[in-house]
């Protein structure tokens, strides 16, 4: 059976080569093999390309295992990349004809995929007056006796939402009274003593993690999902079916990347927090954005004007006329936004967003026109 | 939906890391990553580690389509493995309802995971009297007006059933009759001159391909779906729910490998024809064992002593007593045999083949008790 298009995905495939200034991408600057590799040189030379530990190396295991509180081995499985772990989980969990719960603005994964697989899917809007917070009452409300789960990635992509503290306990206490599974696409999210991981609270959570985004390393294609245990068994299971395993090579690499995990997680929190404050300070004084910047990850959604009603003629004109990159928030569903990402390192980022406030003044202009 | 266990897998996985003689691998002896990046030291020290190219590296997509005759651009996708790429195309083609036909013994993928998405499976035995040769007239009998697709490995694992020529004609023949897609996995096969995927003969084929077998390099998980662009487009918009690309690091070593295939291909031959001899030689005297040898690919079906009615517990006592490892028959739901493979390097075949000979000597003795 078909999908439909993945808009965002099909508009960073289109055009993203084209830009000068990509200010939309989602994953911190990304490493190169040459500087992963610096200080452990030899780490390829003797390593056999087999299918390598089925279940995934070892010592890679323990290292991602550390991430989290719950260490148990019967906890972890790897993957390709956090968005094929999230399909594997609604492999295994989704039948035709069950209902699944939803955010929007989202990542479209989370609606589309449960649709292929025959479920049918409802999405809550997030609280765009409220910094884009989830509104518990509003996923009640969207409750039905098939509802199996919550599928959403928090933090969230494009808004940056980041359900936790007393909000994440209220909403465990409803996955908990109607038997709902919590599926949280937690790519975003690096967990420590401050941020725990869903998988650490809920016992019905199921949550995926990669080196895609804070870690600056989607080349790698490397992920994992962690959870309630009889949920990874079956994804072992398919496993066999679908990958086998992830291999020696990109398993190293893994290893290699989370053994500097401190160093590599600091320059992403340097990155993030300069653009922010670069950001903020830019927003202050901007008669036509405003912006929720987020808590936690490294996306937030950037409000444009109102007057502007094509998000997507609007990202493209700009594209073309200035090499500035943004996904639109027409991708997302939503108009009024384009989606704005704070972890690249952006040459002059402050004369950049002076480009865009004159593009959008000229823009606007030209609209009125 | 869970899905049944993968029985080869799963024996695969407890048992390979206790073998000393693996006499069962599927693959060709594994290169390193040292030996591939040999020839281009350097390749890898500036490679970004970014999402990379989405529909994948221009020049890996020249290399593989160099391997076909049809090499336009739209009939190749890339994927992380021939097995992924099978699933994908299951999940695409394949809706509830739809009935599938694929061969005995044969991968049990090509049973389970068509089940899995709500498809009913009929299976054709091959003609164990004859090579191992698929019998058309079984084909057509299995047909029912909700079949969708022809699904196995040509060539097949275990058996090595390589259909090709006027057979590979007749079956495009009933295939076109019906307009039937076929699904073929070419992981065994490297197109050339003499031997033609069935993608460059029949316009509603779908096959895949990988480094795992006759490359020696599974542990890069990188393979492609290569045939009918309708197929190939709507694999394309899947892909990006699923895997996005498959990574710049794995794609520049598939580059290595494919730029000096015509050396990694000249060991992997040789390597299966010395084996090949070995084992003529030794099956020439055998009392106890015989098999057909196939034409290509690198594995076979080694025919056990009749009396031996459990292949489980023959291959696990082998196992133990030995250090000799095979996937038993009962893996493939066909007991009488063992999967042998032919393209791994293991010192003093001949003597090792001896003492396979002695152990079964001695377990048939015990048997008989």
């Amino acid at each position: 059976m078909k999908i439909r298009d993945f808009l965002t995905e099909q508009w960073m495939n289109e055009y993203e080569r084209q830009a000068r200034f990509n200010l939309t991408d989602t994953s911190v600057q990304a490493w190169s093999a040459g500087e992963l590799l610096e200080k452990e040189p030899e780490a390829l030379e003797h390593l056999v390309l087999d299918y390598g530990y089925i279940p995934g190396d070892p010592a890679l295991r323990k290292e991602v295992l550390s991430l989290y509180q719950d260490q148990r081995e019967e906890t972890l499985t790897f993957c390709h990349g956090a968005l094929q772990g999230n399909t594997m989980i609604a492999d295994i969990l989704l039948s035709p004809g069950d209902h699944v719960i939803t955010i929007a603005p989202g990542y479209q994964q989370f609606v589309e995929y449960p649709i292929h697989k025959g479920a049918s899917v409802d999405v809550v809007e997030l609280d765009e007056e409220n910094g884009w917070s989830l509104d518990l009452d509003k996923v009640r409300q969207a409750l039905r006796p098939q509802t199996k789960m919550l599928f959403f990635a928090n933090p969230s992509n494009p808004t940056g939402t980041w359900t936790s503290g007393k909000a994440m306990e209220e909403l465990i206490e409803l996955c908990r009274m109607h038997d709902l599974w919590l599926v949280c696409d937690e790519v975003y999210l690096v967990p420590d003593g401050h941020s725990l991981s869903v998988s650490d609270l809920y016992e019905k959570a199921v949550v995926t993690g990669s080196l895609s985004k804070q870690y600056g390393l989607p080349g790698l294609r490397f992920g994992w999902i962690k959870g309630a245990p009889d949920v990874i068994a079956a994804i072992d299971v398919y496993r066999d079916y679908t990958i086998i395993s992830c291999g020696p090579l990109v398993e190293r690499m893994a290893l290699i990347a989370l053994r500097q995990r401190a160093s590599l997680l600091q320059a992403a929190a340097e990155r993030i927090a300069r653009n922010k404050a670069v950001l903020q300070s830019w927003l202050a004084s901007s008669p036509n954005f405003s912006c929720h910047l987020p808590e936690k990850g490294s996306v937030a959604f950037l409000k444009i004007p109102d007057a502007i009603t094509d998000s997507a003629d609007f990202a493209r004109q700009l594209l073309e006329q200035t090499g500035i990159f943004f996904v639109p928030g027409a991708c997302f569903g939503k108009e009024g936004y384009v989606r704005m990402g704070l972890g690249q390192d952006i040459d002059g980022l402050e004369s950049v967003l002076q480009t865009l406030e004159e593009f959008t003044r000229t823009y606007l202009e030209e609209q009125r026109g």
